[in-house]
């Protein structure tokens, strides 16, 4: 861990300078398997199932009896957490639908935005020897409550063939039926171009690797959007004198076990803090199985003592970090002030992991500085809005010379004209 | 004109196939501009605009003396037209600033999102012969509105060194005084680095040739977030027997004119109409200045005759047209049923030119079908949403347990911990 005391607004850059992502070189490998997937389909797909996951497929779809058995086997007390978090999840994310009214911008002149599903989306969750099952929530959730007619789920299967339970189970719970056992690029790759089994999206989320993420890459150039851009996940922690050293270092550690790439910042206005969280770092650390990997990412932490809480705030806001958590008996101050962030914890009681899994809020957020320009996924994510405006006579009398003498000073003649035309006609 | 008859809905797909766009290899002179920008900022920008632009400039950025000259100087008609422009597109988009009420989730817990600015934008107007006024507006009144702290305009200067005064005066009403002399690559490069002189930007807007396309691309690489992917403007225009030949012919060639690749279709159900429309649009064509420009576009337009308004639909909503103008007496059912397009102009009343200018939509929409995931620029565009979360002891005890199942499920013991490490000490 390295401490920074009273480190100057100018050298906060370098200090907080995320490690350069190392682009792998995967822009061969990603469009080799693009261009077998768009010339033959299912049948690309499941030579890369072969190769890549070592699994021989008779078909890419989950079935409903694969889907019926997760629901019967799945612990009971899991399932209840996953549908807890689910109704939270729902509700927070049924508060984002909102409904704008037309606008009269004058006599025989309305204007309004309409907003609509995308139709068409596809939602990427890893395998591995963890099911990332929250992940499937935090992207079915507003996908249907926005309204998209076609969810499609790709996840990579296991060597026997399956897909993890928990996966299954909270894909049917959010209503997902068209899941796919596919991984990794070849998964992008499908709903990028569609096959015969796997629909086209229009629009792809999800976390992944470095294979999934030059996926992403390679299919928002070929025509389809995606999420947001990909990095290592981070938290920086703010705790004064009112915070518990304890839990600041559980929130540290829950961020430093989810890789060695993870950036982990605590922020503090007392030199105690620092001292105290680094020696329950310490203790904590020796009881978790990830230790290895959290010690890994606790190198590259960094500790930074400032002078005040108005130096805290600059502070944060020029690091933009994905996930805040906030200690301090002047909550209300950082609430007021952080403009980038990507979702904010607030108090003692309020960990990370709350809103990771189940209070409500989503888990797919800004990395890597994105906070800057970018939104965590929402319902907002899964619609568009289109506008729309209606003139009558009475109005396009009153607006359309306007309209002439701008297009004119354009020197777009056939704009001017598509008005002057009308305008004779009245 | 390509006319075809009650086609299959099979053929659609190629018939309306948008022309791939051919991805010009400007990798190379991207990476090296940039590079030379990043490494040596103002001095590059000076010699990049004299080698691109043709000029020697002493300062990049526009003084305010040259901005008073441009109110003082530009015709007084096209200024009043601007204003009145302007008011329309503020007041449409005022309309988009919404907040959203603190969902309580359960007591003890409450989540919310706030909506915040984009602290630092990037808008880019390009010059060439006619200037691009008109989207100063478009990218300049929601930023403002957004509340976004720095907005940065930069648009290449004349073979003098000058901007044109109707851009210097779009931008000074809406507030933006950080005007610079830069154009195509260097401009964007200037934006994604900052300089001695230019801001860094979060965010970059606005349209451009080949060149600047590329140069968004590669700063969506650099870490800065872009308004959307690029593509040639396109019109598809509906019209039944309630439509106006001669009026749809103009909407037709206001898009015809705007450049050689323009995509320019009409649908319609009346075979009367696509005949009449052809030999308006011959009539209309030979009064156009720019009707060598508009002759190329029209060799590849297309003019589809259905069979219903249903059939007119499902074609529409395949294609996601940036612009869709109606002139059909069942418009309602049209209204309903859109759901691919960037902006839909209703009734015979309506051109697309009204809202390329001045009925106060955006004229900043999604081409080449990206109308399917994609909204046009508006407010939304200029802000993002930090979701927040407070969780109070008695939230935590209800909600923990639900989180320390989830967490374990998914192997991450030291998420599980940060919850249980509280839960222990209340």
């Amino acid at each position: 861990m390295k401490t920074y005391n009273f480190p100057s607004a100018g050298s906060w850059s370098d200090i907080l300078k995320r490690p350069t992502q190392s682009k792998a070189n995967l822009e061969k490998v990603v469009t080799e398997v693009f261009a077998e997937i768009q010339a033959k389909g299912d049948e690309a797909l499941f030579a890369f199932t072969s190769k890549f996951d070592g699994c021989q497929l008779n078909t890419l779809q989950v079935s409903e009896s694969e889907i019926a058995d997760a629901i019967n086997t799945l612990d009971p007390q899991l399932k209840a957490a996953i549908e807890k978090a689910a109704n939270n999840i729902r509700t927070f994310h049924n508060n984002q639908m909102q409904t704008e009214a037309a606008v009269q911008i004058a006599d025989g002149i309305q204007c309004w935005r309409k907003t609509t599903a995308i139709e068409k989306v596809g939602l990427y969750i890893p395998g591995g020897t963890a099911p990332l099952f929250s992940t499937v929530l935090m992207l079915a959730i507003p996908a249907s409550i926005a309204g998209s007619k076609e969810i499609t789920l790709c996840s990579p299967p296991n060597k026997e063939g399956k897909i993890h339970p928990a996966i299954l189970f909270a894909a049917a719970l959010c209503g997902v039926r068209k899941i796919f056992k596919l991984g990794g690029i070849q998964a992008i790759g499908a709903m990028t171009y569609g096959s015969e089994s796997v629909p086209k999206a229009y629009k792809i989320f999800g976390p992944g690797n470095q294979y999934v993420t030059a996926a992403k890459q390679y299919a928002s150039m070929e025509g389809v959007a995606i999420d947001m851009p990909a990095g290592p996940s981070e938290v920086l922690v703010f705790a004064d004198a009112s915070g518990d050293a304890a839990f600041v270092a559980a929130d540290l550690l829950s961020q430093a076990e989810h890789g060695a790439d993870s950036q982990v910042v605590l922020v503090s206005t007392e030199a105690r803090m620092i001292t105290e969280v680094q020696k329950e770092i310490d203790i904590q650390l020796q009881a978790l199985p990830r230790k290895e990997t959290a010690a890994k990412a606790l190198a590259n932490s960094i500790l930074i003592l400032v002078k005040s809480k108005e130096e805290a705030m600059d502070l944060i806001n020029e690091y933009a970090p994905e996930h805040l958590i906030l200690q301090s008996q002047d909550e209300a101050y950082f609430v007021q002030n952080i403009r980038n962030a990507g979702s904010v914890f607030i108090g003692n009681y309020t960990p990370e992991s709350a809103g990771d899994y189940a209070s409500g809020t989503n888990h797919t957020l800004p990395t890597n500085g994105y906070a800057r320009a970018y939104s965590g996924v929402s319902v907002d994510s899964f619609v568009k809005k289109i506008t729309f405006q209606k003139i009558t006579e009475k109005g396009l009398k009153e607006l359309g010379p306007t309209i002439e003498i701008m297009a004119e000073a354009e020197e777009l003649m056939a704009h001017k004209n598509a008005v002057s035309i009308r305008l004779r006609s009245l």
